[in-house]
């Protein structure tokens, strides 16, 4: 009834299609679905903050599919052994409710953010593009470089981290994957010559990583770190000089690199260039961003794609989370409880003699 | 770390701790909560409407605990034997964000339910009140029985329902519970006498089962069934006439009996005469109503009391619903991924050939 991809049947998915072949067949699938953006009932995420950090809800629904995100942000958790972001995700029958898939979504969050900014690049980079800067090379940076490889035929990586270590646990992760890795000395350094800039920090503050002095004629900013109020990346003279581009712009103005702008700033919505709608890059010259923030959509190809792909190879297993009931008005009866023995005996006292109970 | 009590464990728990007992700590428990609501951060639910049900998120937390709940309303899903609504949530570490339940709650909300009726039972209802009417007597009905029965000393039931097969089964489901059962001809016949009407009807339109004609002094009316934008019970002439206590003021004025009223129809919130602040039944012959619609701190309390009973008996099991991860910067290397051997060759023509791929 309810298929449940836990955190190792996600892995045991990942090693049996492959990452990279996994992430390339999901990014068709999220722009199938943003072609048919207009098909969504899409609502910003319900958001509860605290002063550590912040759980979302992320709902998106189309007429055959529902689907939610639970998804948490709390920069400190790796001191605790945890990560900063954890995520599951649920996709059910709009017809009639049933849940029918119950997923982990904190690695498969990584994988689809990385093909959404690889199917972003594609229109906004230029098409030559070779040399990518990773800033940030934590949990998500494996994921960006790969899907750049092989969705935008990235070569180079020049890679910065204030963590040196993060770094060198990237560069190892990417031994034998056909890229040319060089560590650099710090952003500017990193950013030197490259043709996409990939943004992937994570602290929750207004962050300049990248001031307008780093930026080089035609370069693509893939902005991802930058997610939630008060966290951002870019110098705001950066989104000055640039087009921008955005997922969802009622979400974007509030989360995105943009929540530094007038609300009159410019941006367009990415589906409007893969519909043909609006152009995307209009010169080798031109600097572009992908402010990128996460989308419910996102999360809704990548709930559907993995339920398909799970399915499949059926991977995973059946849960019961909701009752298999064969009459529906007979929950009680489905309990199997029978009538207490001498139930009589075991009704308490009238209703007056327990009022100090309720007191 | 995720602790998941799916259908049959919440059958289970309810098995080894007995239906009665559960509800009578889970009163303790709700009223616990009710009496420190201004600890919580409460908004009202998200909803997805589509033309045959709804699916709906129920968000709350306080600062130790976050917690939501997935539920749908599909009336016409008895036709397909499947349960009208179905419902499972999630409870959260506020300060990381790590999900630490996962727990069916259609059962629990039907038990959750009955237990916050009878809560209100206690406070609004005449002390002596020892008759009770359920209209409707479908999937819940036989836990109102039953926590009326401990809670508010009810000793009698008068049952009625249009489908003649859901009154059999809530009669066969009561043999042996200490109650005596009468099965009758109509509303107004059930209602009669009664002094305590409960209504459990599903319908999802404006319907009007209990009439001012039907309603006797002092009568504690609890309204149950009522519970969505479009979906009511009572005819607005009760309510003229009643005391009506509610929930969450906000959301029962969009989809409780009182979306009917003005939106200065007079109100209590039901928390504010638990603590005292506010009366609530003040004479013997006063009509009160208990207008329930289901507010997500009530599924909160059942959540945590649910985690707890299910802990203290290990029922349930645990699962990784995200990531146990000892380098939360690698996620990466956790999957246990190898490089490919000769990867380079596997790396795809440059982003120029590829471009007809992403059209």
């Amino acid at each position: 009834m309810t298929r449940f991809v836990d955190v190792p049947a996600l892995t045991q998915l990942l090693q049996r299609k492959g990452v990279a072949p996994f992430m390339k067949d999901l990014a068709d699938c999220l722009r199938e679905d943003f072609l048919r953006w207009e098909d969504f009932d899409k609502s910003a995420r319900v958001a509860s903050h605290s002063e550590v950090g912040v759980i979302e809800l992320m709902p998106v629904a189309d007429d055959r599919l529902f689907a939610f995100k639970y998804v948490n942000g709390h920069p400190r958790n790796t001191a605790a052994g945890l990560p900063t972001v954890m995520a599951f995700g649920v996709l059910a029958d709009v017809a009639t409710g049933v849940p029918r898939l119950l997923s982990e979504l904190t690695i498969l969050t990584a994988i689809r953010t990385a093909a959404m900014s690889a199917l972003a690049a594609r229109r906004l980079a230029r098409a030559q593009s070779r040399v990518m800067a990773i800033i940030g090379n934590g949990a998500q940076s494996e994921f960006q470089a790969i899907a750049f490889r092989d969705l935008v035929g990235i070569r180079e990586l020049r890679l910065f981290d204030v963590d040196a270590a993060a770094t060198a646990k990237l560069a190892a992760n990417l031994v034998g994957q056909g890229l040319k890795v060089t560590i650099c000395s710090g952003t500017a350094d990193a950013v030197r010559g490259a043709d996409i800039v990939t943004t992937l920090t994570a602290d929750k503050q207004l962050a300049t990583i990248i001031t307008p002095a780093m930026i080089e004629p035609g370069m693509h900013l893939n902005a991802v770190g930058g997610d939630c109020p008060g966290k951002t990346e870019l110098d705001r003279g950066v989104l000055e000089g640039a087009a921008v581009f955005v997922e969802y712009e009622p979400q974007s103005r509030i989360e995105g690199e943009i929540q530094q702008m007038a609300a009159d700033f410019e941006v367009t919505e990415f589906w409007r260039v893969l519909t043909g709608e609006k152009p995307g890059r209009t010169s080798a010259a031109q600097v572009t961003v992908f402010d990128s923030v996460g989308f419910a959509l996102e999360d809704f190809s990548a709930l559907h794609f993995a339920r398909d792909a799970a399915a499949e190879l059926d991977i995973g297993s059946i849960i019961e989370l909701v009752p298999r009931s064969t009459d529906p008005k007979n929950l009680f009866g489905a309990l199997g409880i029978e009538a207490p023995a001498g139930a009589a005996r075991k009704v308490p006292t009238p209703a007056g003699a327990n009022l100090a109970h309720f007191g």
